[in-house]
């Protein structure tokens, strides 16, 4: 698909580096990541993966998501709609955006610490992260409360002299089971007499902190998600200094709905690149694949559903760069509609390009030997995670009535 | 929604000043020229059209469809990425894109014959189209045969001398009961025997040449589609003189596929408007209609529809415009698989909102004081029109596995 | 299908008689009923259809619908699960119903008045209904309001001596316009101060009463339903007497449950019927139909499709006749989960079945030639009448919580 | 629901104590059975299913599924109308089924060897088996070919004197990893050169043969299945007597037709009961799940969701049933299409459904803590397990072609 919208020759440029990055050195180390994940501890960073962030950063392929607004000497400085199709390459491959310092979390918490942080909090704890020198975590969900309405969130953050203390029951912190997490930035109330909006604030806590505990690592459907994993955690009496507040007191809120737009939209670009990889197999799986007197490619059913997960895709792809484009021309708030569209569209579709892709792979396709069903786990989950899709479906209608 | 592609000065001026036009001018008329149309001849021009026409044409807002690549003294001069929009606007009526001598099927004539015509052609048959003051049909379905498939065709135009002889059975002749009707296109094979895409050419037939009957206007789901009519036509032995001819023999397969294009692409256009349209009826019946304890608008499922029509209707607007934009770029034929997509989504886009619509609105939506359920049965007929769905998929398998 | 119940046999030889009755004198009877209804008065009888209404009451293919709990003497005292397969099999042609007497309204009326009437209105009325010697409507639906919340019905129906007057604006009154309609079940407030399911009666007041004026017939998608029609009625101080009350003051609510249990599942019983007249039709069509090198019926996608009819067919018929025994054994009160699913699940296999054929048809399928467009103009309207889809899912949602 | 066949009072009695052993029996002990099978060896009966197994059988819980048509000393002896309950209510819990000797693979080799094995084949085989002492695979699968179409199937069985010589690579072989699995029923080529449709032929093979390979436990999705798990095995010049052959060369695929007909229907009715449980939990956690100003079980939306869901599993469940009753009235080949419709339509329902009951619990449901992906992961195969949903729809295309 050409590019619908006109991109600037520094995107272009990026993106064929990229791509080729991908090709010889991603690609050919897949298996040796995976011997490597399967060797070493299991929730620490494969060798190999240190090998090619050195490499990534060098070749300048570092740090591409973080956006024009933000001090360019840091990342790359690219509008969302540049980084769109870098972001779609990156995606092809589960754990290839960390190479090139691009993966959730820690791009959103990058984002978070770029545009909220004090000076000190950037020098602590962004420095390290857009080095790719440590990871970060972010626990907001509680499993006690339905956390997609995040006035739910219950989670204490109690001021106390100089300090503040923590106290919750957090999970699906994504990272924190991981050796080299070494910060979460924690969202709970400070104030639970405060106007709804008001109660919840957001603060930096360190992982070797005492009295937070990672108490398990959760798989999503059978895989844990290595090296990263997604880590139930018990904050109890943690007491962290009082500058490690973000922002300010009641404005957690706040921060997560300006965190929560680029990181709905970057799962949305990698979904488009996953899902366009998934056709490429299916196609290729058709092609080599006979019954029934023929090859699958041959089939008249299998050939329409090709045809439909190409329309499918497309259409995903193109709502994907109208969203990022508006976040550029009007910022990240009044895109809300364009980013609650992309987020129940690009999940949905990537599930049911795989679900398709899956079934002409016969049982293989649900299988170890192929990342269809684990990517499949993934993209399910992204129906779900930053906002279920009934969330912004219900954003979506709230929008259009009061249009009337 | 904004336009997600750069848009010229010019196609926004026009925009603001056709939507003024519609507002102000074809709306107010609505119940005008139905009535007109209830009390004079059925397949013939109301007056108010007429008077319509004429203000439109004097305010420039006419034949703003004819490409920038046809004589820019005749049309708009327009990029078809800069006339989507437009014709979106127009479509939101069902007779309004006459209004502005931008109608299916005369607009697909005009361009074959801007494109193919000879000077003579032009001369005798192009400008009063151009004009509004004929208008035209093309025969090219056939009752016998699947004419999805287009060498099926078996019409005959047979060389005699100085004249060719024309046999047929046509229907589905858009326009050819309307008392205005001049000429048809007509397609049949000119020589049988001929490798299978080149057996086909292209004729001018008037209307009022002997042999030519117009045996009766066909019914889309009950309506009969007034005043221009779906005809059912018989050809039989009809002389007209040699130079009618299009193009040259052989080549009406390489016109089809020329004419095609525009017309599939603006056939979707207007339906984006058509399904704009239905969900502004949605949301204000949800608004006002009580049931329950409640108005419809606070249900839950409903507000979900309400969400997904949006989200529909954004995507295909999306494509419509990448493919108007492709068309724009690398021309018709290039963009082949962008019409396809487009060709496929719009229809099904259009008929899922208006169904949602007819549901909201109860029995009113099956009947005749709403124009929902006469705007289903045209946009169910454009599943079939032009190539059915199922065509357009299979073309788009063939491109994704020469791709493989 | 076998009937997955065992059937009496009774029943068995009732369907083969019907069977037969339908081969033998409707279906090649279908022309001569078009063009009689072409020709004559366009809202009354075709003599054709009196003269096979003759033949079928002669040969005990009459009143089959009337359960086995109203007076076995007037009907055929069949269960609904005997009716149900008898229901199917007329209900492939439009207007086969009326020849057995089992059409709707009528059916519907003719209950109520068997189970509610007094002998003086069942005398008076039910006798020539019975009779097929006059036929009623059934005035409920109000253009004003949400009528699927019955409690909406604002007609009134007010005491005054020994009449009652009434007022009030219905539409969707199916048969009203037909010359033969005698008599119309009236459904208006007798006490807008009751308690909301106590406001409502039932009242019998006969179409020639002065005060009573159809308006017009309105027309489904572009179709009229001649002979019976859909009317928009008027009635303006109607006075009729006191005795024409069905039940008591404040039964109206009562009476239409009641009613429509049965009314419900007729049409879905037929919708049965078409759905599979449909399927044959598609694969006739895809026997015959060639396109790209094969007939149609060699495409994969068809052919999945076809398969894909099937099951919803075989899914849905299994479905209604569940709900007919459960109506036999516990009533229909109690079967109103079973009323619910089958009401939702019908219509919407109808018209899936019907889209797919119309679009195997090609624009023959849209058509005056076809009965598929017709068809599927009647099944989206029962998607509305009786409840639409969405009151029927609250019900069912309604059912669950409280099994919870 | 009530059962809409008469079922026999055996059945009925039967079913009154399952449910009571699922009560008090295995769900109290779901938790005891998950840490036994964490804590000892993976692919091995956990203590508590060798207890639970010994109760069931005391019970007469035993052998529920040998259909009435084998030998009834060793088997319930019920019709597949009166286990279909039996099943559905087994299934709710994925390991229940083996507690009642009533699990997949076994019961399918069962079958087969009491109706294909030799008296020395039952007795050294089938015996264990039907005792709960021994389990057996089914090696049919490979990975190399499409084994979707039988005829694919590339393993070898060689003749070698008194002796046949096997061959092959074979994978999803459940049960194959599992400490006790005994005996390998092996399908592969005896005759390459002979019709398509006589090639194969069923061998019995040990798994303790020389050359019997276990290489690995697939995992499905992320999941291990154990105790039972999925295998993939390399058979090596393994030799068995030649009594150990199945009926006769060239029989396979006629043993394979057979073989697949009970298990798959047995799939389907353990899935009705993952559905109908699913929707339980649905429903339990809309009650107490809490969201934008009010519990789930209030929002519309989810409303019209938990109907679709009862629709779903009702008509699912009584095509179940009534296929069920065409074999058990006309035999497994005579009801070939019912047995390939349910096979359709029952994994898509349960698929959708816990789709669905995953998205009410949000991140809880795609994770460990529940069962629901689990559920998931084991549905979704089975739209690939004994022949994907593709080869069915293509059977019944042809029957109903064959029908025209």
């Amino acid at each position: 698909m050409t590019t619908p919208y006109p991109t600037s020759e520094r995107s272009i440029e990026l993106q064929t580096r990229l791509r080729e990055f991908m090709e010889t050195r991603v690609l050919p180390n897949d298996a040796v990541f995976e011997t490597q994940l399967e060797e070493g501890p299991r929730f620490a960073t494969p060798p190999i993966l240190e090998e090619l962030k050195a490499e990534a950063r060098t070749a300048g392929l570092w740090n591409l998501f973080l956006p024009v607004d933000s001090d360019a000497s840091r990342g790359a400085g690219l509008t969302n709609l540049e980084y769109a199709p870098l972001c779609e390459i990156m995606g092809r491959v589960a754990w290839a955006p960390e190479v090139f310092n691009c993966n959730a979390p820690d791009t959103g918490n990058m984002e978070v610490l770029a545009r909220y942080g004090t000076p000190e909090q950037q020098e602590r704890w962004l420095q390290p992260l857009l080095a790719g020198e440590a990871r970060s975590c972010f626990a907001m969900t509680e499993p006690e409360v339905a956390s997609s309405d995040a006035t739910n969130i219950e989670a204490s953050i109690r001021r106390d002299g100089e300090e503040y203390v923590i106290d919750g029951h957090k999970w699906w912190v994504t990272q924190s089971p991981r050796a080299e997490c070494a910060i979460s930035v924690f969202m709970g109330k400070t104030d639970p007499s405060a106007e709804r909006h008001l109660q919840q604030s957001m603060i930096l806590v360190p992982m070797d902190a005492d009295g937070v505990e990672v108490v398990r690592a959760l798989d999503v459907f059978g895989y844990d998600s290595a090296p990263e994993g997604h880590g139930e955690v018990r904050y109890r009496d943690v007491r962290v200094p009082a500058e490690n507040l973000l922002l300010g007191e009641g404005r957690g809120f706040e921060i997560a709905q300006g965190r929560l737009g680029p990181g709905r939209i970057h799962h949305c670009m990698r979904l488009i690149g996953v899902a366009e990889r998934a056709l490429e197999e299916m196609r290729e799986r058709a092609n080599v694949r006979v019954a029934f007197n023929g090859p699958l490619s041959e089939k008249g059913a299998l050939r329409h559903q090709v045809a439909e997960c190409r329309v499918a895709i497309d259409q995903a792809r193109l709502l994907t760069l109208h969203a990022a484009h508006r976040m550029d021309e009007v910022g990240n708030k009044a895109a809300r509609r364009e980013i609650a569209m992309i987020k129940v569209v690009a999940p949905r579709m990537a599930c049911a390009v795989l679900d398709r892709a899956i079934q002409v792979h016969g049982a293989a396709g649900v299988g170890p030997d192929h990342w269809l069903a684990r990517a499949y786990a993934h993209a399910r989950t992204l129906r779900l995670a930053d906002g279920p899709d009934e969330v912004h479906l219900e954003s979506l209608a709230k929008l259009e009535f009061r249009a009337t």
